[in-house]
């Protein structure tokens, strides 16, 4: 079976585009072909499919065999992807996934996808609805405190809970001590992704992101929105930001007409390959 | 740049077979190709080169650039290679390493290698030679004591140094707490590999292992191959077993006529790749 192996800020996909619809017995092969000792290695297997709603299919099953509803970073390289491979000639394209329609706009250079921008929605700012333990209409620096360390925090929800904290050297910031202990702080009732960040500029910030229920990972998508969101509320950066994580850049815009948080950013083709086992079982 | 993807009980490798030489700055193109999230993912980059002294000649670098002079689990693959891909037509193979010409036995099954047996060498008894602090013709059945536990182990070299524990239950064991213990343990001069090994029957051996300076690892060639030598001395097994490692089955002969070991096992092909950033730097 035919595939190509792309990644998102180093949140990595094998892609297979050949299909009508997905294998039988596809969470066996996700497992089988996620796995990075014995398989061809990868955070998830997505399949490419045809779509009677909106210009592309996508559907993303994890390298643990469940399927995903939606991921930023994997929509990314389906986008440059059909371009690229001239399934679909559109620079503006919808993908159905589980979680709906999502829109997207291509930014090429030389024929082929640069960057791809994704419309992430709108922030979600009421605390109780984030959701945080403070039923304010927004939770802009406000304190916590952690093992007697009293850390400034602002909550923004972008589907899923964001508690973004503010340090003087995120680069060297112990993620690993710091991230359990706010991720299952008593303030978060369904816990919280972290997200630790320095401004370098009202242009430019550096963050580090601790996922909830995963743990240091080399980029968020929704981290980098709910960073900006936050960065905006808190009078420290422009609505318009680029974010420096571990896997690369984001760009994030915060629009103040429809409110909707905007993200840009790469997507790379590694390599094709051709899986030799089988793909049903 | 065409490749193709293999492993030997989950260690896995690049497999390189254009080239009459390994391109420039092979460091960065071993770096850039073990990445498990932006490479291909792999724990070697292995060159299968012409040889004027053997069949074939191989070279192989590590995830972090640097060269590694031999390795059973990668030789076993470049065994397989060439024979299923017809560039060696022979069922007994001479591969030249950087640490010397190796002999390796081919076990085909349809006209494929299905295992590959590799001759590993004498194995080095003598105490102050493998080293332990114990200057004794042989140390076998020993005890040393950690953390108030007393363990039983069978000191052998097979050109590194390991200690082979006999437990009860080697599947559950807790090797990553006392693997490190018992690395650098000072009856180790210069640290040890570990094997927490359990006896089934004469003929069949259940092993973990810790591997000195890398933690555990879901198989160790020269570990199982000192694990069937200390089951003979220790008077537990034949000289011929099947040995279950995490990543896989082995089967090590410790020959009587020539003393020395004989370790077979699998190599398989999981797929074929054609890399598309750049090869030269």
């Amino acid at each position: 079976m035919e595939f190509t192996k792309m990644h998102g800020l180093g949140n990595d996909f094998v892609i297979v585009s050949k299909y009508k619809d997905i294998p039988k017995d596809v969470e066996r092969l996700a497992i089988a072909m996620c796995d990075r000792h014995f398989g061809v290695g990868a955070d998830g297997l997505v399949f490419i499919l045809p779509s009677d709603q909106a210009d592309v299919r996508m559907r993303i099953f994890n390298a643990d065999g469940t399927e995903a509803e939606q991921c930023g970073n994997a929509i990314r390289c389906v986008s440059k992807y059909v371009y690229d491979h001239e399934l679909v000639n559109k620079e503006k394209l919808s993908v159905e996934t589980l979680a709906g329609i999502q829109h997207v706009k291509l930014h090429t250079k030389e024929g082929i996808v640069n960057t791809v921008e994704v419309d992430m929605g709108e922030p979600i700012l009421k605390g109780e609805l984030v959701p945080t333990a403070i039923h304010d209409p927004q939770v802009v620096d406000r304190t916590i405190e952690v093992d007697g360390v009293t850390f400034h925090f602002t909550a923004v929800s972008m589907g899923n809970p964001h508690a973004v904290i503010y340090v003087e050297n995120a680069k060297d910031f112990d993620v690993e001590k710091w991230g359990p202990k706010i991720e299952t702080h008593p303030l978060f009732p369904k816990k919280t992704n972290v997200e630790f960040v320095t401004v370098k500029s009202d242009k430019e910030l550096e963050m580090r992101v601790w996922e909830r229920g995963v743990g240091q990972t080399l980029a968020c998508g929704t981290g980098a929105c709910a960073t900006g969101v936050a960065s905006v509320l808190t009078g420290q950066a422009s609505r318009d930001v680029t974010i420096h994580l571990k896997g690369g850049d984001l760009k994030v815009f915060w629009n103040p007409e429809d409110n909707k948080v905007y993200m840009t950013g790469e997507a790379r083709e590694v390599f094709t390959g051709n899986w030799l086992a089988p793909v049903e079982f």
